[in-house]
């Protein structure tokens, strides 16, 4: 009986009805109903999801630059000569679009200075020391308040029908993993995201994974499809994401594999359009760009989120 | 009364009784058992497994090796230059001295040959065909009939106490991947091996991954700690392997994180100590070499598998 009332209830009470809200139900329904024809076994309900403006917000910057600029000016008093050295200088006063003219060369600094050099345990603690306190700059809020409370449904939706969820984000893997457990029930083993080179050393009797700076995954455009199939080694049958960078995650995702191949499979689109109860922006954002992903959609058959129209609530009510 | 039942009947009946199998039992027990000091709960409890030596045979010769000669050989009318060539040459007439003269550079030209410049897909075909039909050379069975039944059991047992198995190779994690769900219950996300650079392209439409022989991650000793950490993110509470190569796992897994730190672990070897139902060897092995890690083990309190007094059957029953 709780199961039959349960099966009745509403799955996704935070989407309004529409054509995305029916699309993911009944494809749900179908991979997940022995007997369909179009029937997965449930070890190949692979779901991965991007995070950065797809699981939580991203504006007015990724929150991890946000942590890193923070990091930066926590260690500036031992660093004199940062006051006087791009892009430290602009990380200490705050100047984000001097930040920016430094380009990747600037952010690698800053992405080493605060998340390299330290041991896997040190990065841990300073992660969930600064979730615990750092505060959002707009809406004052912790940054882990601002998740998508319709795609914790959607997660806990997937679960509830034997899919793995995975999240594979341009963001970096250590950082997620300190997160995801506890705020999307994603355990670190499935999340991938963009990955540094780690040693193993014993210090002191304890055995020890060292960060060092150098990028082996850069996990955004094709690097998504290759951390897929290296950390998976399956490819998903159903994927989200919100910008260009997930383009190449959504075809590998969604694609057949030749005319043959009649495995249903879902791609989801989150469309930024909702400026008053979170942020607006698409193809002329330098965050979370939106341009190309939006034109192939159709094409693809992949669902677009009008996050304004398709979303009762957008974050998780206070608690 | 069914749970009552499976409680009392023996987890593990591959094992004769003694040391190790109850080492391993107290274990799952304690921490498994809610309300137990030792307690941990399911989502800590990780344990990895080497492959080779550890849950099937690697002797005359690592198996994969086998398949990589068995390619090139399939593949020499195609290059008629092998004949004259190191280490095509050694490869196409069985010598495998010879193969091993030429060093890690031969065996890296034989690996590019038979593992890099094709598709994933091709490459999981050509495993997978290989496994069907090639015979060992000693024992003419097929490979994955020489997997090890007593650690078949002790996977399931982890398993049925809410532990997540993994493997942890030196082999190429995409060959282990092709066979590791259907022999040993692991799926392919939770394979880490040795780990060449793929890359992404859509190929006449379909989305498709290349493998390239550019090598980014040798899973063994130093690397195993650094594949657990890229690949699961928190450390196992068990490990077990067969060789020098695992001591590094072993350490990782089963060292204390400092004097507070009482979490119950267990790393366990297996010592290959029975010629006559399989092979015996150790110190002085050219594979599977098992010197340091052995002498460690007393120190360290890893359980050392007596192959031939441990274990009452060694492969599964004929079916
Ligand atoms: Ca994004
Ligand atoms: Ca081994």
């Amino acid at each position: 009986l709780a199961s039959a009332q349960s099966n009745r209830q509403d799955p996704l009470p935070s989407w309004n009805e529409g054509t995305v809200k029916s699309t993911i139900i009944k494809f749900v329904q179908q991979v997940s109903t022995e007997g369909s024809p179009y029937f997965v076994p449930a070890a190949e309900r692979i779901a991965t999801f991007d995070n950065d403006g797809t699981l939580w917000a991203e504006q007015p910057l990724y929150f991890q630059a946000i942590f890193a600029i923070d990091q930066v000016n926590e260690k500036a008093a031992d660093h004199p000569q940062w006051r006087q050295e791009e892009p430290f200088k602009s990380a200490i006063t705050g100047d984000i679009a001097g930040i920016m003219a430094t380009g990747m060369e600037g952010l690698g600094k800053i992405i080493a200075a605060s998340h390299a050099n330290l041991t896997a345990d040190e990065f841990r603690t300073s992660v969930r020391h600064w979730l615990a306190s750092a505060r959002h700059p707009q809406t004052d809020t912790l940054f882990t308040d601002l998740i998508y409370q319709p795609m914790l449904e959607l997660l806990q939706y997937l679960r509830a029908h034997d899919f793995k969820t995975f999240i594979v984000s341009g963001g970096g893997i250590d950082f997620i993993r300190v997160f995801s457990e506890d705020t999307y029930g994603i355990p670190p083993e499935q999340v991938i995201g963009t990955t540094s080179e780690a040693k193993y050393e014993v210090i002191n009797g304890i055995p020890t994974i060292v960060k060092t700076p150098n990028i082996i995954l850069v996990d955004d455009k094709d690097g998504k499809p290759v951390g897929i199939y290296r950390h998976i080694g399956r490819r998903p049958i159903f994927a989200a994401g919100n910008s260009d960078g997930d383009k190449q995650m959504l075809e590998y995702t969604t694609l057949p594999h030749g005319s043959d191949d009649q495995t249903p499979r879902l791609g989801l689109i989150i469309h930024h359009t909702d400026a008053k109860r979170e942020w607006a922006y698409d193809r002329q954002s330098d965050i979370g760009k939106l341009d190309k992903a939006l034109d192939e959609s159709r094409q693809h058959n992949w669902a677009v989120v009008n996050m304004k129209k398709d979303w009762r609530q957008v974050f998780p009510k206070a608690r």
